[in-house]
């Protein structure tokens, strides 16, 4: 199933609109045309309800945020909703300065996400702490981080407090939505050595949202498994005098080179529930 | 001849200001520092007339345009102007929003470029659309995206009535003045999927006219060339397992590497006009 | 010596607080990732206190400076001095116009910071130029630039008058304080056909003052040749095809698997004073 949910991506090739921080916004824009997609970053609040207008999706990154990009992020994001096409946030640094999750709590208090992708720290950022009132126990969660249960279980009561589906990256990536949570066992530990390897897999998720608006989070799923595969096929590749450069090549490089085929045969994931 | 344009590049080293999108910022760098020019990125409207001053060229790239950048890029363009050096404008995205395409306008009433790099509906947009009023007929320009000769003629045209050079990227490159025009078949279709080749183009073009002043046209097809060369040397590289983040790696290199002997030998392209 | 600097980096694993250009944003943060730090990029006034108290170094690197973003560079400068955080200066461009060397004079007049690293001319235009008083003799300086001695004395001068370590990057490094100064010789002179490689340093320079509070000089001297091993090992790589692009990556990948031992036994200086 996965294989044909990525193969619809490389048919269709979204056009995804980004408004993403600086640091990776290079390696957002080769990873989606790695997947055959087609990257746009356009962040003038002037354009971007136009820009987001003639595309097929939309991933919004508070990295690197600065004041004037909300307004554009809160107008693009309406209108993206307004046209139905699937929205990915990617919530960076929440949690770390009121300013950033302040930002994150007015983009999810006033458009609707179809994912959000973070760590756990990030993720829940969203659902406690300033200005935060969705009520979500998320008392006594420093204990989980290593509980692979109770973070699947914190990231469906997200996904359902928020009516969307949550990626918690980690060494082991929980999908959920309210309903359903997959646990992915693909990567490796040394893309943590890699900066950006979550905004890239935002960005893709967009567009694998974009090419199967049906099957969201089957189509998050394909995402989350492509760049965990990805990280294992370039791992592979590299020798001992490779580090950490050459491995964000070689991931963007194993999406460049991944079918639906390959992805099938690599995925590896389990329902929890 | 072009293999002397591109060895006066290496010869005179000439210093380019760039005022551009942070998503190819620095491959746009480092492709002017592989052809032995130096790069110097600054957009603050405080400092862009000194900075362009004591530069060979300028590059101005609307790519992630934000509303306070215009007057950098206009202030940036007037004193290159005065001084004689060469200015590039890359309209990254005309025609895709009116925000980004009065932008496009604003800067060619009031600059004058040597040189207009971008795809075919980015041309386009500065001749047609929003805010123009500049005459040139584009009626019916939608047969034309695989008649070359339809858009050399265009391009012919639109370069007569801005008075500069225009280059329209495609699968053949077409490099026009007023009075004449080149058909470029230098580069490969892969190079479609790396982000910035039409950026780093435009950032080397200024190299190119800065080293050769007194040939533009010609420069500019040097430039032209020397990055399709760049995209056919890089794509004999990749194994199997390369995709295209290696390949941009590798078109940069293949600059790095290009001498004018190099470019001559390697060089396609036809007089059409 | 040197050895055991780096590897309390790579077993402290510093978080370190980036406010910098995007050209060279995404270098400087896989650099870190590379020696086992951890980068945040932070420019938000609203967010840079509070996100550099969690940190435990921050590095300011005035590339690509808009006017906006300098209050933010003060209020994380003056907040990391108050934390007694590692502060470091990257002074891009100072010298280049009055705004940029203004700029610099600001965050030395108002921020201790315990290493500025530039080349020649930057440091120079820390102590002369527009609104300068500091009292540095930098007349007849011209003359200099070919004489490490003359440069030697001048850094240590430098150092003195500003109470901080001053690098001199350049053909030979100069690492100086007021009363110490050491000449590196690692490196290769293909490194200034990447760009960043000063960016880059100035980073990591901040993540081995942050895990060596204690031996502030004798860390920027380990950055220093850590940087050039880097530079060499990295260019033994390289093959007739390669160039500077596949050079920058090569030179983030040595940094990824150099230890202490690898950096005691290749480090190459002399002390000057």
């Amino acid at each position: 199933m996965l294989g044909k949910l990525m193969d619809n991506v490389c048919e269709k090739k979204p056009l995804i609109h980004n408004i993403t921080n600086y640091v990776t916004a290079n390696d957002c824009a080769n990873i989606l045309l790695a997947c055959k997609a087609s990257p746009i970053m356009a962040e003038a609040e002037q354009e971007v309800e136009e820009v987001t207008s003639i595309c097929d999706g939309l991933s919004i990154n508070i990295g690197t945020l600065v004041e004037n990009k909300i307004p554009a992020m809160l107008k693009a994001g309406k209108r993206a909703n307004e046209l139905g096409h699937p929205v990915v946030l990617d919530p960076v640094g929440a949690g770390v300065s009121e300013f950033r999750t302040k930002a994150a709590h007015e983009l999810i208090n006033q458009v609707h996400f179809d994912v959000i992708r973070g760590n756990l720290s990030e993720i829940r950022a969203l659902v406690s702490g300033v200005g935060s009132s969705r009520g979500v126990d998320t008392d006594g969660q420093d204990e989980i981080v290593n509980d692979i249960g109770a973070i699947a279980d914190f990231a469906g009561k997200v996904a359902g407090a928020l009516d969307t589906i949550v990626v918690v990256s980690g060494a082991t990536d929980i999908v959920a939505d309210a309903d359903r949570v997959y646990a992915v066992s693909n990567g490796h530990n040394m893309m943590s050595r890699v900066t950006g390897c979550g905004c890239m897999l935002s960005s893709i998720t967009a567009a694998f949202l974009a090419a199967n608006k049906e099957d969201k989070i089957e189509a998050t799923l394909a995402a989350v498994c492509a760049m965990g595969v990805a990280g294992e096929m370039a791992h592979d590749r590299l020798t001992k005098e490779d580090g950490n450069a050459t491995y964000r090549n070689y991931i963007i490089d194993a999406i460049y080179n991944m079918d639906g085929a390959k992805l099938e045969a690599m995925a590896r994931y389990e329902v929890i529930k």
